[in-house]
């Protein structure tokens, strides 16, 4: 190839981090609360747990940070004391980059000698009205998702700058408390007659309500032991009798078994609302309960997404963005990305959101997944502040590699690598979290007076296609599309074919071959569905359902010995 | 230290490039088929799973791929619609530098605007009569290694240029399929009268077949969860009377110690014969049964090489070539290399062969494993066009660990740093996968009518040296070679000692000291022998084999508190 | 921010190199012999196990490099017949620059040729009566922690520059051995009753005699498996009982809840003498038994720092310097440092001790973990002459990381990032490992003869403040310091607050809000005691210690779920 490895890539970068830093962004997962977006004092910024737990974790007292009733000016007077310790980290830099970004901050540090005229400076400059708007603006920021509670009523903020984000972690491992179980009923407006039906019809509701106020994901945070299955609905009626009767106390397995039929219903909804499920992998809550507010979570980096191998499979119409903590995990992602039409690679999370991890992690991705199915990052902020900072500490990494790797190495044109970083960086989010179908009003209710048909499908989820804009360019490929309407997300990266592809076989069992399903619909999936007597037939070969010994749920183990060998190796 | 960390490397990289270019390679590890080892038409190229795979992963449903019947120009025109999505994809470079090197393309993607010509003119090529050979000349290629299944009659090609590679996955993995117990008997010409011993006598003539076909490697892919054990013959009998009643419906736990009593038998074999045993250690096949062919497979990143410590101390005489799946086993088969003499570390494997992982596994390679134990680089091609590019991938990455790291860090010379270079890209697959002993055709046969005796030992494994051709630097160190002779991969690496040892005591217990074994000889270990009594005492310590509780066969657990822990830490 | 990431930092690292090259060090974990700690001959060098190691498993046999009775120069030369494997390692990087910076070696490979010379000039040089203080002094090496067996009587030698410090492996792992109960009986003094009273008046009075000699530390290393727990006195009392019946064939669940009961009390040891608990995890001992002396070591890469939460959060004002052996853990270690003010980043150990692991692991602490956490590096050697080389190696990669990541993308002076460099080479150690409290001679004795009162607390570990020296702009916040003192290494790091804070409630309960503990005192931990009942409340939660079904010991899960899930992500 042409390119000399060894040419001098700093005008490369430089050129390459300037074009991406003029992108206009959408930050695809925050923690911002749309009614006090931006700070109020610098108490607002360095009370952001990363900067408490570092300061406590250098040791400064937990109880010298969290005193109750503590005023802002005295919480940062004592925070600055602490500073000295973490000057070397990435959050560290991040902070400094906001004073100096929004404060007029000039030192490199802040120190004993001028952090009361930054308090005081950047009061004032946050007692602005438009605060909110000024950051935005300032970061070259056109909207941030949310994450909501699924009892949030999403009034009040414009939706088109806060995105909704239906958070789902309660719902899933918090079912058995009976204030999640109450604040459910309560806002969706569906009596729990302890059935699984109402169940059901509550978590629907919430979807109902969340596309309509404008929801464009769902999401939720996994530890690292939690391996999504299908729970039939007589176990989960089970489970369920045994929660609600009680509580935090049943079964420990009563309640994981709980756990995951509402992760698998949401899964499904997902599905029937053209929401992308956001996966964030692999924390564990509460490892050092002595540390400071949200500086308490840990994680056991032996997790692997083969535990997701199911829920892969079968919701090939879902897009699951996912989010890994531990950078050993990213590879397997990158694999699975590879290989899964519907997993997509989301961003550097928490513990991997520091420069090496990014830079490795991105690296990867860049070289090996298809450049549509990459979200290039998010902040994950709780204060608008911090957008400008944590995507400028990625933007600098990504022009790293492009200009290094792509531009170095593989001969490309800064212009072709600036494109691609403006995909992952804008593009993709646009793509991958396109506003899904909006409810139809006119459409019949079903029996908890919800909308029945949604995007185009009935409320089972067993109907028709999810593209709801079919692009100008796309082709009539009736006669492929009748039996690929299932093919997970192949509207939605649309192929822009400008020809006729001709006419092909309409036999569905013909042309699928040993996939032939067979067996009435399975709910999520209309290419694997799972037979009534139990069967799981991918490949024409019986795929046996084995029921686990010690809970009676089904689950199809990983397989490894099936297929004949003959692929790469 | 002289170096300076900090000057200019261009031009080392570039020598060391251009230098270690024109090396005259021999691939160790293809899927080439010798009677069709060239492409005919851009649709061998594009139908690699690599382009399929992404190409549906990034939107393109399965049908369009892999509709039935589909010629080679129309499956070229829709995957180029794809080709879009993949342009940033190591793979893709791969596509085009094929196409730039051997179809006189000159754009830098392949479009709706140039792929028709594209295809025209490399259709034209493709049919010379020697284009295989031209492909391998224009690649600098000497030969490369095949992956054929037991049952190849390995006739029809030159054997020089396309070198066997007893592929055993079916054997071990499958044997449990009637399918595969009638070819095994029908290639071997023994019958299968349901004893352990005609399989043992079938195993071996298919290596008395393909050693005397020129083969040099016996190899396998092997998934994360299986961990090679002795079984013993009572067990591995009743295993076998059940795979031949039930076949696949088989109790899985008589179908799991079959499967390990055939590898082990396997490894005994790669040890009578001389042959290293390749080990591609980390692949599920069929995680996603809706993929395109070949592009179902993935992985559980969570596999230890502990899992091979039994095999690894069993025979110490075999070589592995050991490839990982994933990145994160590296720094394992790193150490493992650096310890066990028999432990080789094999090129840069599937969905570790893209830049950014290869270039962190090789430099880790390159700092700590002896330098004649590594096998840089093989294709894993399945045409012949592959092998070019993926190598070139390969020794850029090479030449930028060598120049970077050992001329610019370590102050080598550029001379020697090609040198190193040379040896892991050509040298060690002379010297690791040398032609085997010849079968020697004047050898008493045994009851199979097949050659009793092999590479100067009795079928039974127990005898005599495994060097064929002592060097002639090598010294008479009879005292020690005779207590030496089952020290591993010795002879293998000869060290050319000018000079003779002086004599030492002949008598072998006073010399291995807590070693000495005890009890008979065991299969495939002299040094480590399995006393009958259940008892293996590697230092002179019980360490007893354990029976497991499910399966009743014997293993011995990783042992981690026996030893004095004074080593290093 | 104005950092161009792409100027030339060739200066950088120079400057930086040099001026962290110019710190006098102290070496905070070796394995070095004080009453002969340089070497005498090259075989001094050669023997090291990396060198047997690596060449064995380049070829030689095992008995060529361990022949009974063999002489130095005789090794030597058989050792140089097999350097020609490993020169790229960088293992015999280190060598190359011992030879030079202490023998006068201008080679740049140690050869047939040249061998001989440099044996005999290196032998002239080590008989130097003050060899040992010539390497210290050309290494700018200031003092070297040691590794002290249990039993060291620690006399003999100046432990200002040889540091004593306890190793504890055979304590933990290996008491069921007759030999080690009957080493513990004799140096403590104490008989052995077989209560386990006895047995913990033995191990306290070994921590007496240690830190009367000046020790700075315990240290361990453990296996990838062990997960340390509380036992409980009843439990551990019948496994002692077990153990000191049966010995090593002892129930293997005794041996190993002993080894667990041994190990708490090991931490509640420090806990009371103010001592640091190194732990150094992951290794598996005698993997490859086949192997040279201390080549026979590997690894599960698979284990996690999960395994020790509860051994973070029972003895927050212990100080954890942590190793891991694989860079896979890296990222943990980061994090667990990043969130515990207890655990703390301990060097490059190692399989981990090569360049390109020194890297990026070093990379991502310094980006992540507060910087007076991070112990940069220690030698782990056997003779002194291999301090200066290895530590060299480190500061190279130190300087490049500091001038790549801190000068080049962060924008910070070269001064400031030297002084990043000062304190992790040595600053902390000088703070993490400072001389614990003295033993105070006219505390009153126990039962046992030992001083019953240390470090300001009463032996069972119930009292007081940990920090002996407090600094003097330490405020008066009695009010917060009383509820405090148990906040881990909180007066440690102290915080020079220069001001009063405000009074705040006394009361306890009120302060720690859902934190309160309840129940009587447990071993190690004020702030997280275990309740009489069982129960352990560190969020005012019930989280209740669970039984082993197996052996009855209690443990309490890790629990994902229980915490509302608002954190991050």
């Amino acid at each position: 190839m042409a390119a000399s490895p060894t040419r001098d890539l700093s005008s490369a970068r430089d050129t390459i981090y300037q074009a991406i830093s003029a992108i206009r962004l959408i930050d695809p997962h925050t923690h911002i609360n749309p009614h006090s977006a931006g700070s109020t004092t610098l108490a607002d910024i360095l009370g952001y747990h990363y900067y408490t737990e570092l300061v406590h974790s250098a040791g400064m007292p937990r109880l010298e940070i969290e005193e109750p009733g503590i005023e802002p000016r005295e919480l940062v007077r004592r925070m600055v004391h602490g500073l000295g310790n973490i000057t070397n980290t990435a959050n560290y830099h991040w902070l400094i980059q906001i004073c100096r970004e929004f404060f007029d901050f000039t030192d490199d540090a802040i120190t004993l000698d001028n952090w009361e005229d930054l308090f005081d400076r950047s009061e004032q400059k946050m007692a602005s009205p438009d605060w909110a708007q000024t950051v935005l603006d300032q970061s070259n920021v056109e909207a941030v998702f949310l994450t909501n509670d699924f009892d949030d009523d999403l009034s009040g903020f414009d939706t088109n700058t806060y995105i909704p984000c239906l958070r789902t972690d309660d719902l899933v491992f918090h079912l058995a408390k009976q204030e999640v179980q109450d604040r459910l009923e309560a806002c969706s407006g569906i009596a729990n007659d302890g059935s699984l039906k109402s169940l059901h019809a509550a978590l629907r509701q919430r979807f109902v309500h969340f596309v309509s106020k404008g929801a464009r994901a769902c999401a939720i945070s996994i530890p690292p032991s939690f391996q999504p299955t299908p729970v039939s609905d007589g176990r989960a009626q089970n489970a369920y009798d045994s929660v609600l009767t009680n509580g935090t106390d049943a079964n420990p397995e009563d309640i994981a078994a709980l756990s995951r039929k509402v992760f698998w219903t949401l899964a499904e909804l997902c599905d029937e609302f053209g929401l992308p499920f956001d996966l964030m992998i692999g924390v564990n809550r509460g490892v050092y309960p002595g540390g400071v507010y949200q500086g308490q979570d840990l994680y056991d980096s032996r997790v692997s997404l083969i535990q997701y191998r199911e829920l892969f499979n079968a919701f090939p119409r879902v897009k699951f963005p996912i989010s890994v903590l531990a950078s050993v995990t990213n590879q397997e992602l990158v694999s699975y990305s590879w290989i899964f039409p519907n997993v997509l690679t989301n961003g550097h999370w928490w513990y991997s959101n520091t420069p090496s991890f990014i830079h490795r992690d991105a690296a990867a991705r860049l070289e090996a997944v298809p450049r549509n199915k990459q979200i290039g990052y998010y902040s994950d902020a709780y204060k608008l502040e911090f957008v400008l900072p944590k995507f400028d500490m990625y933007r600098r990494i990504l022009a790293r590699v492009l200009a290094d790797e792509f531009v170095g190495e593989n001969g490309w044109s800064e212009e072709k690598a600036i494109e691609l970083g403006r995909q992952v960086l804008r593009g993709n989010v646009d793509e991958i979290f396109r506003a899904p179908q909006a409810i139809d009003e006119s459409a019949p209710l079903d029996e908890f007076g919800n909308p029945a048909v949604i995007a185009g499908r009935t409320s089972d989820g067993t109907n028709e296609d999810l593209d709801p804009v079919p692009s100008d360019a796309e082709i009539d490929s009736s006669g492929v599309s009748d039996v690929t309407l299932s093919e997970t997300t192949a509207d939605d990266h649309a192929t822009d074919l400008d020809h006729e592809i001709d006419a092909v076989p309409l036999n569905v069992g013909d042309l699928l071959g040993d996939k032939n399903p067979s067996g009435p619909d399975a709910p999520g999936s209309q290419i694997h569905p799972i037979a009534g007597d139990g069967e799981f037939t991918p490949d024409g070969k019986s795929m046996r359902l084995r029921p686990d010994p010690m809970t009676g749920e089904l689950h199809f183990p990983v397989d490894e010995d099936e297929k004949k060998s003959k692929g790469e190796g």
